[in-house]
């Protein structure tokens, strides 16, 4: 595995400061599954009637802790619940051997907390196709269940990196009906790109109560607006799990509510961008906008086309306002478009018009646009009101790096 | 525009010896569309008669020449054609200045020749979204006409090329009722991936006579197991064009006859092959061979992810013997697979089976066949009769540098 020494350049400051969610304790541990010299298991206690809401890979390859979660997901949400997340090996394609390996750390874990067997979710992210040594892990519950505190949460952040080059972390909180309620997640990931890793976890913490089956559609809804507009090399994990548990200790019920609704899918773009912007050999984070397509599913197609082009990422590791890839992305993207509708802008400087190069555009302004390091591409259609925004980073030598050399 | 001095690896040892087909004559003039010391436009002239079909890349942004081609093929095969193609610019989103071009260079040709304008068929290859100097080109006409001859089919190959290291060609010769036909052809392409460049173009010509409505059918079902079977980095460009013209000079109608079919077939591989083996980068050819799929159709979904897949290709250009990115591809692509049922091959070597890493394998064993220039993976997917074959090349720091340097 490649071993890349920097924080990305696209990194926030630090870590933020992250409000305690009244409800849920957290505790890690070295259980060296198979990194040395760090925590790779975190734990998560959720009190009593915490709602539990999660959305998965939809690969056909997905792991064992990912098929156990599916199963186990929309039971009611009575009794504590737990999430155990191991990184270093993501249980995937490890046949009957993984599948006992989650049951092996669910029945730990149910031993330790007390929480009930069917409560328990579990997550595992690093190489896939190797047996997870569960043993490690079922050796470190006691230590980690009489470690739990509710102030913990950075820690687990950093427990379930894996490539990372830095934890990720976001928060908000709304006042609904005069009381304040607070969200906080953390996630890990590099896009779909660490050297055979499983890629992206999230998980999020609200005190707010929330209806489960609602708590269940709003994530569905705010993932297709989020971690479903994001893209770093257009390859899917067989681990990819998010999940949202809603504790209710701040005594009122967000359910429905517009605000939470907003203040949820702000913190869910933060953690999706910051995914972004740990991209692996990523120096820009780009913001692809898609307007005037025939429908909001044709814009996501075209700006998905765009933002996975190897074209059109290599253009902008080479800073070069290369127009024409971008057209080539949006006539290969099988959505519709006309070319003599098409307009694109680089930031605000208009590039093309009316099925050619606007007469008013000069490369060099273009060029010293590309230098900047956040970046927005602006494609309208010009077919009618539907719209997308996703985000990407762009193709380097370091994702040849990091992915080229050999697992050793 | 980067410049890569050297021939690929994988490149031929030289262009083949292709037999003269009658009916068909070629010329090349340097016109200095982009170019300079370099011939950069063929002209070919077909006899009366000849039945000419063709496909076409299904980009929503094609090329002015693509759009004019697709719109004049399926005229009966009166009087003479011609194709006449130019490197260096793709005349693609030029807006009605690009179709402008398309009637100049048309009408010179038609003036030069004696072919009738609704039989010349044309082809830019080059930078996106500049006006195409056509008066360059049309400047030529009467040079190229009196140039014309049988023999220059390789002059031809070259003065199509862009950024490819190496003229390709490829022929084939069978007999239809004791008599010869021939069938020779010539390609451009480094995969979708010339720096600014739209890419493929392939030009097939046959002394036999055939059917053109026949012909046509012929094409595009062979296109299907070649052509749309190669991919280097899953961009399409706006300017793909192939054609295949039948001259019937050998004085025999090869209209459904299965050894021409075969023939044919080979010659379309031939070339599809090179244009993989000329990929920007490109240090390894690679063939993935998926067969057990639930249809055909899904065998090639699965056989294009993996080929797709940038962590596949990176994985190769390391010589990383990493099965688990096959599993992540398969699992991504969207057919029908089932974990359990999954078996990787590495050449001869059993890798996975039965959901998980086989208990033979040896890694050592495959890290050493992945040292190889030539790599073939085998997924079976063990759910029914569907199988398909597509040919691909590694992703290496020579694409990111061919693509991320500044257009100068």
């Amino acid at each position: 595995m490649a071993k890349i020494a920097h924080v990305s350049p696209l990194a926030p400051a630090s870590f933020p400061d992250l409000p305690l969610i009244g409800g849920v304790r957290f505790a890690s541990a070295a259980a060296g599954v198979r990194y040395s010299g760090r925590t790779d298991v975190m734990l998560a206690v959720l009190q009593p009637g915490t709602a539990v809401a999660g959305v998965f890979t939809r690969s056909a390859t997905r792991s064992a802790p990912v098929l156990d979660c599916q199963e186990k997901l929309g039971d009611a949400a009575d009794g504590p619940a737990a999430i155990l997340v191991n990184s270093g090996n993501s249980n995937a394609f490890t046949g009957h051997y993984g599948q006992a390996s989650v049951a092996e750390i669910t029945a730990a874990v149910a031993g330790a907390t007390g929480v009930p067997a069917r409560r328990v979710f579990t997550a595992s992210t690093g190489v896939i196709g190797e047996p997870l040594p569960h043993e490690r892990i079922v050796a470190k519950l006691e230590e980690l269940n009489d470690a739990l505190t509710d102030s913990a949460i950075e820690d687990a952040a950093r427990a379930i990196m894996t490539t990372d080059t830095f934890p990720k972390g976001a928060s908000a909180t709304v006042e609904i009906a005069g009381t304040p309620v607070r969200i906080a997640g953390i996630a890990k990931g590099s896009g779909m790109i660490a050297p055979d890793m499983a890629t992206m976890l999230v998980y999020i913490f609200t005190d707010a109560a929330y209806d489960q089956t609602a708590l269940q559609a709003l994530l569905g809804r705010l993932t297709d607006k989020t971690f479903n507009c994001i893209t770093v090399d257009s390859d899917t994990s067989t681990s990819d799990s998010l999940m949202l548990a809603a504790t209710g200790t701040a005594g009122v019920d967000a359910t429905g509510n517009a605000e939470f609704e907003t203040a949820l899918h702000g913190v869910m773009l933060d953690l999706a961008q910051q995914v972004v912007r740990d991209g692996e050999g990523a120096t820009k984070f780009v913001e692809i906008r898609v307007t005037g397509a025939a429908s909001d599913t044709d814009a996501k197609v075209h700006g998905l086309a765009i933002a996975n082009s190897p074209l059109v990422k290599t253009a902008i590791a080479g800073e070069d306002p290369n127009w024409g890839r971008v057209v080539m992305a949006v006539g290969k993207s099988g959505a519709a478009a006309d070319r003599d509708r098409l307009t694109i802008r680089f930031g605000d400087i208009l590039v093309a018009e009316n099925g050619w190069v606007s007469p008013d555009y000069k490369e060099a302004d273009a060029a010293g646009y590309m230098k900047g390091q956040e970046l927005v591409i602006a494609v309208d259609l010009g077919l009618g009101a539907g719209q997308a925004t996703v985000w990407t980073c762009d193709l380097t030598h370091g994702y040849i790096e990091i992915n080229a050399d050999y697992r050793s």
